[in-house]
C-alpha cells in the first residue's frame, strides 16, 4: 500500500521535496473501526502547518515515516464497527495520506452518494465548506441587505461562503484573491459581485471602490493585516468573522497584530473567532441544506484535483504556493 | 457668572493648573434653546481627552478662555423652547463648566426628581450608567450564569456594569481596581463578589484565583493590555464589550494593541465595541428601568462630590490621578 510521508523534518512552508512515497503494509482493520479505501484525500492549508507542529500550541510536528493526516472520502473495505457496512461511502477528518486508512468508528461518517457527488464532500460539503456556513450564517448571521467582504475568495472557504452570503440574501458580496484567474473563478463561477485582486500595485484602491458605501460583514482567512484592512471598511456594527490566519502559518516572525482596539470600539465591530470544531454537530443537518442548493445550481464548487497519490508532494506543493485554483484533492484510482 | 476655562495649551493629563477661574457674562438665552443654572457638573475621565483635541480623530483641542464641555444637570432659568419651563429639571451632555449654560432645545433632556434623586442622573442614571446598561444588557447580553470580568470597577462605569450584572443573574461578577480602598467600594458597597486590586504585587495571581472557571464576559475600559489580560481568562465563546481606553487618553506612545487575533479564534471570542451614543435614544427607558432598581437599592451609586466651581480643576486632577472613590462631581450652590 502507498502512503506519502516526511521524509525529513520540516520547518519551512513544505515543498515536494520534503515528502517521500513508501510501501508500506495495508494496516489491519481496528476493534471497533474500519478500513476505508481513499477515493478522494483532501489537501488543506491547515495540514501545512499541523506537518510543522504549529497548528495548535503543544502539539508535536508529523515525525518522519509516519502518516500525513488529512481529510479523506472513501469506501469501507472491512468493518469491526456495528452499524458500518463494506461498501458503505464516509467521510473522515482522520484519514491519513495513504490508499487505506483504518479508522475508528467515532471518526468516520457516512456520507450519501445520492444526496451529492462524492467529490463535493471533500470541499463544499466537507469542512471547508461547515467552515463557510458556520460563520456566514450561524457568527454573522448574514442577512438581506449585507454588503459582504471575504479573502482568500477562491479558496474552499471564502468562495463557498460567498456563494452562501449570496443566498442568505447579501446584496453585495466582494472578494480578494491573488491573480486574474482566481478572481475570474470568483467572480464568473462563483458569482460574487466582484473581486480585487491583491497582487495588483493599486488594489488598495479598488477595493475602496469596490465597496463605495463600506461593508456590514468581513469574513477573515488570511491575516490580522488583512482582518485590520476589512476593519477599516466597516460600517458601524459591522460583524467579523475571524477564521484563519493562514499567512500566519509559515511566517517566522510574530504578526504585529494590527487589530487597533479603538478602531474597534469606533466602528462598534463585531469580531468573532470561529472553530469549525464546534460546528461538527451539525454537520449532517448543513449537508442536507447545502446538498439542496448544490442540485438548484446555486452553490457550485470547483475542483483543483490530480490522480494518484504519488502526485500529492507536487500538489501540496501548488496549494502552498496558493497556485491551486480551487479546493486542492487528490484523487486515488 | 463664574467659568472655568484652560489657562493655557494642554500637552500632557490635565492638572489643576491648568485651568482658570473666568469671571464672564451670563450666556443670553439662544432661540430655541435655555439657560440652565448648573446643579451638577459631571467630571469624566473622557473630557481630559476632548480638553487635548484627542477624543475623536480631528477634533480640535478646547480653546483657551473658552468654556469646557461636560454633562450637567440643572434647572431651567430661562426659555425660549416651546415644552421646556422655568423651574424645570433637565440633563444635558452639552453643558459646560460654568454656572449658567445655554442650551439648545435638542440637546437637553428633561428629567424627573422624583423618579430618583437629582444628583444619580450625573452617574448611575448619566451617560456612565446608560453605558454600563448597554454593554451588559445590549451587548454582551448577560444572563443567569454568566461569569462577568469588569475593570475600573470603582468608576462611574464599572460600578454600574457590575451590579447590572448582578441583576441580570450573573453568577459572578469580579472587578479590578486600584488600591485597597476602591476594592472595598467595589465588594462592599457595589455587591461585587470579588475586586482584585491592580495595585498589588501578586495581582495576576490573584486574578486566576478569582477567576478559577474562568469568565463569559468582561466589560473592558481601560486598555488593550486589560483587555488581552480579560481575553487570556475567556471561556470558549465569551463575549467582551470594548467600552474605553481610557488608559490611552494620555499616553505618548502608541499601544502595542496585543489583541491577538489567533487568541480571538482560539477562545471563540466575541468582541463588540461600543459606544454610548447609539443608545442615546434609549436613555428614558433604561432611566425608568434603572430608577426602579435604586427604589429598592439594588443598584445603588457613590458620588466623588466637591461643593463649589473653583474646586472643579483640583477635582478634575484628582478625577485624572485615579484618586477618585465615586463617580467625580462638582456640585454647585
Amino acid at each position: 500500500m502507498k502512503m506519502v510521508s516526511l521524509k525529513n523534518e520540516v520547518d519551512h512552508k513544505p515543498v515536494a521535496e520534503d515528502f517521500v512515497i513508501l510501501d508500506v503494509l495495508t494496516p489491519a482493520c481496528p476493534d471497533d473501526g474500519v478500513l476505508v479505501q481513499t477515493v478522494h484525500l483532501s489537501l488543506d492549508p491547515y495540514i501545512g502547518s499541523v506537518i510543522r507542529g504549529r497548528h495548535f500550541a503543544g502539539q508535536p510536528p508529523v515525525p518522519q515515516k509516519e502518516s500525513i493526516p488529512g481529510a479523506i472520502v472513501g469506501q469501507i473495505l472491512e468493518s469491526n464497527a456495528s452499524g458500518f457496512e463494506k461498501g458503505e461511502w464516509v467521510h473522515s477528518m482522520e484519514g491519513s495520506w495513504q490508499e487505506v486508512c483504518a479508522i475508528k468508528s467515532d471518526k468516520i461518517r457516512k456520507i450519501n452518494p445520492d444526496t451529492a457527488p462524492i467529490d463535493a464532500y471533500i470541499g463544499v460539503l466537507g469542512m471547508p465548506g461547515l467552515t463557510a456556513w458556520a460563520g456566514i450564517t450561524r457568527l454573522a448571521r448574514v442577512e438581506t441587505g449585507d454588503v459582504v467582504l471575504i479573502d482568500a475568495a477562491a479558496g474552499a472557504v471564502g468562495g463557498t461562503a460567498g456563494q452562501i452570503a449570496k443566498i442568505q440574501g447579501a446584496r453585495h458580496v466582494i472578494g480578494i484573491a491573488g491573480g486574474e484567474e482566481k478572481c475570474k473563478l470568483v467572480t464568473d463561477v462563483y458569482g460574487f459581485d466582484g473581486c480585487v485582486d491583491y497582487k495588483a500595485e493599486d488594489w488598495r484602491e479598488k477595493l475602496s471602490k469596490a465597496l463605495p458605501g463600506g461593508l456590514t460583514v468581513f469574513f477573515e482567512n488570511v491575516s490580522v493585516e488583512m482582518a485590520a484592512i476589512a476593519l477599516s471598511h466597516a460600517n458601524p456594527y459591522a460583524r467579523g468573522v475571524l477564521c484563519g490566519m493562514v499567512d500566519s502559518y509559515h511566517s517566522e516572525t510574530q504578526s504585529l497584530h494590527p487589530l487597533n482596539a479603538a478602531t474597534i470600539i469606533g466602528k462598534r465591530a463585531n469580531l468573532q473567532g470561529l472553530v469549525v470544531y464546534d460546528f461538527y454537530p451539525r454537520w449532517d443537518s448543513f449537508i442536507r441544506t447545502a446538498a439542496e442548493w448544490i442540485a438548484k445550481s446555486q452553490l457550485v464548487y470547483e475542483n483543483d484535483e490530480v490522480s494518484g497519490l504519488e502526485n500529492a508532494p507536487n500538489h501540496f506543493e501548488r496549494l502552498m504556493k496558493g497556485e491551486n485554483i480551487g479546493k486542492s484533492v487528490v484523487t486515488l484510482s
